[in-house]
């Protein structure tokens, strides 16, 4: 029998991932079946089951996908000395998540599955843990970014580093959030939205 | 036959949206029934649809009330010359919101309650409608308040202040899926984070 190559396991993984995220970002997790993923990837289900045991093992790993790619993308910033500000690195985490290799195939439907994530999560404990363990690391990411801003003397530093890295990720939850309810939009709003609060300045107290 | 007090039907009104707002932000539009919405305001059918025709009516008339009272607290601030800062009117607002005398009895439920709007907003085409109709008033409240602070030159004036418009209002939603995902946390967070961006400073091109 013919050994079966990693790099044609890791391709079929890949694409019974892309296709599952298609459907559930079209209809939801819960109006989606396996058999709807299976017709979307064109495969067997004995070929679907071999990686994944069913729609929650799916959306786990769509999930935990998507957060190491913006925890590694903070991580790489935080290396940095001083990192990038703020408005360069969400432009940067955004167009890995949208554009990046890890999630091809799914691009405009990125937001509108975040959504369906976060819905799903409040009814379900696993997504849930998982969901909470992974925006953990990528909080944590973040506040090594903002404590090098601070440290090099780019940002007030009386502030806690956790609410900066807290509203920093929060743009961008709240930005993808609008891409999935009022249409596709380009990262650059983002960006420039970024640019006129830092311009602001903040006076320190007293 | 007695006549009904105007201040009694309001009562009454107020009394089924925050019930209907509790059963739909613990277990999601589609899994409630009317007959939860009765059990939980403990009032008859008739009582009940005598003010709404159903869910679709009910949670249309809890999303609409919460978009105004944003939209109406934007619009206030914009009318100071200048307004007050990012973080100061954030926080006014989603206090506004949370503990707001339009809302009570909802103050936990609210940031879930968000997450299950979003999530059928994008199977919905009227709530769809209605939520965009009230961002986009929102919206254009912020733009004002953005302008003023430009005008005042208290942020570079050439950044699209629709730019800054969403990016403000993503703070608030993204902190908000927070809350909902992670658990209750005070909007204080929130608006250090907003002081620390505003502190780095953003050079014009060039």
């Amino acid at each position: 029998m013919a050994r079966v190559s990693q790099q044609h396991l890791d391709a079929r993984r890949r694409q019974i991932l892309d296709g599952a995220a298609r459907c559930f970002a079209r209809n939801g997790f819960h109006a989606t079946s396996m058999q709807d993923v299976l017709r979307e990837v064109d495969l067997s289900a004995g070929a679907v089951y071999r990686y994944f045991s069913g729609k929650e093992e799916l959306i786990g790993a769509i999930v935990a996908e998507v957060l190491d790619t913006v925890r590694e993308a903070f991580e790489e910033a935080a290396r940095q000395s001083p990192p990038d500000p703020p408005d360069v690195l969400v432009g940067e985490v955004m167009g890995r998540v949208v554009y990046g290799e890890h999630v091809r195939g799914v691009t405009v439907e990125m937001p509108r599955l975040l959504i369906q994530v976060w819905g799903e999560t409040l009814r379900n404990e696993s997504l849930a843990e998982l969901l909470r363990t992974g925006y953990d690391a990528v909080r944590a990411a973040w506040v090594e970014v903002v404590e090098a801003y601070q440290a090099a003397g780019l940002m007030r530093d009386d502030i806690p580093a956790e609410h900066v890295a807290r509203t920093v990720i929060a743009t961008v939850q709240g930005f993808a959030a609008q891409q999935a309810l009022f249409g596709e939009a380009p990262v650059e709003i983002l960006q420039d939205g970024l640019r006129g609060l830092m311009s602001m300045g903040a006076q320190r107290p007293g």
